[in-house]
């Protein structure tokens, strides 16, 4: 239905060509990807407490864990081994070998650095009930939509180099207490821009129809969508007006 | 997991009864059903506006629209024709049938009392992206934890009518414009207590172990953590601090 009326509504339009494609994802990311939101900015601006970050780095463990998950439910629907050899990268970027440990790892170590118990942040003690249904969502679009448009979602990483260089610059200024934490962005700095790279000339080379590549813009809307709600929930709950919800972490936790 | 690690919590734990069990549900809607969430507090003090309102009736729309897709899903994966008999009612009151119009239809009458566009509001233009995660999570339940749980999920019928008579009582004095549209919670003033007596006694009937039970009353916890967080997030993009996300229902469409 959707390529239906995505069809419909662009009768006469062509396939986009490749810098087109760009040029359309990122004005996507312009719009949607969370550099611009408000919890954000309070953390450049060094304005967020430990407590606002323990709750930021205990929320965000629980999107770190489930991206193997997610890869591997990438994997398991790619029919082509070149394609399943070049993605099961992503799965030992964050699981880790016998030569790395890991970005699920290196998350743990950030929010012990932040003053968090790692156990009870692997148990996802306290986390948000809207970070678990923004999370799995992303999980619902891997496995319910087309192959293109799950490898599409993983588009935020476009965008994600230049906001991982200025987050490391502005925690190490204003949280210095933080600095010990950051290899698990270290390694996204040339991880993340190699993936976006196989990413999006594969959304290009398999989008065959306009309509296609329109979902797969929609893919990446909706995953930035994601994001965005992940910060909107710390905000509600640890910032204005400050209310988790029953069961989940309190700022007086870390406070006190 | 869930299972094992309940009962290794629990070695001694025996089955609770009837009594025990409807306490334990009751306590869960006391600390996390919506009743008390502070957008509700406001709604019934009257003090929100005609825009507030309108983003509530359409952001609940969604919910009220997967209703009978999620109780669909629960006859799929009932074995007993008996059961699937008596479920099946949940699809007609939402579907409609030849002398009724049913709970969706109900509830695009409300958002036209609220002043929206009923194919706007069907086609979900400007809803919270944090709706359609958290609704999209009440699916994942029913299709991926046991029928029991699925079943459990429901529960939260068991608290619904004393928070619909309080809300028709309140919309009638505060927002009197809105009157016309209460046919929805006029139904399900019947409807509901009726679905969850059934549903009770099935949870009852077929948790047949202490765990069990612990996991129909998690289910119960987790479904009011879902009519929370469409709440919560209600309350962040449109009462304060007031950022909906990018492309959600904006005030301003409304009020001007």
């Amino acid at each position: 239905m959707a390529i239906r009326s995505l069809e419909s509504e662009l009768p006469a339009a062509s396939l986009l060509s490749f810098d087109e494609m760009s040029a359309h994802l990122r004005a996507v990311g312009e719009e949607r990807y969370h550099h611009k939101h408000p919890f954000h900015l309070l953390m450049h601006e060094g304005t967020l407490s430990r407590g606002q970050l323990q709750a930021w780095a205990l929320n965000r463990y629980y999107y770190q864990s489930i991206i193997p998950i997610k890869d591997s439910i990438i994997l398991s629907r790619g029919p082509d081994p070149a394609f399943r050899r070049a993605w099961r990268k992503r799965v030992v970027d964050h699981d880790g070998d016998a030569t790395s440990e890991g970005g699920i790892k290196r998350w743990l170590k950030l929010a012990e650095a932040a003053g968090l118990n790692a156990d009870d942040v692997s148990a996802g003690k306290g986390i948000l009930p809207a970070t678990r249904f923004a999370v799995n969502e992303y999980l619902n679009i891997v496995r319910n939509r087309s192959l293109l448009e799950a490898v599409a979602s993983s588009l935020t990483e476009l965008f994600s180099r230049d906001l991982i260089s200025l987050r490391m610059e502005k925690l190490r200024q204003h949280y210095p207490w933080l600095s010990g934490g950051l290899d698990y962005f270290e390694a996204r700095l040339t991880q993340a821009p190699e993936d976006a790279q196989f990413a999006i000339n594969y959304v290009y080379e398999n989008a065959q129809t306009r309509a296609q590549q329109e979902l797969a813009i929609q893919a990446l809307r909706d995953k930035c969508d994601i994001l965005w709600a992940q910060l909107d929930a710390l905000y509600f709950a640890y910032v204005q007006p400050g209310w988790p919800p029953p069961g989940a972490f309190r700022l007086q936790d870390a406070e006190s």
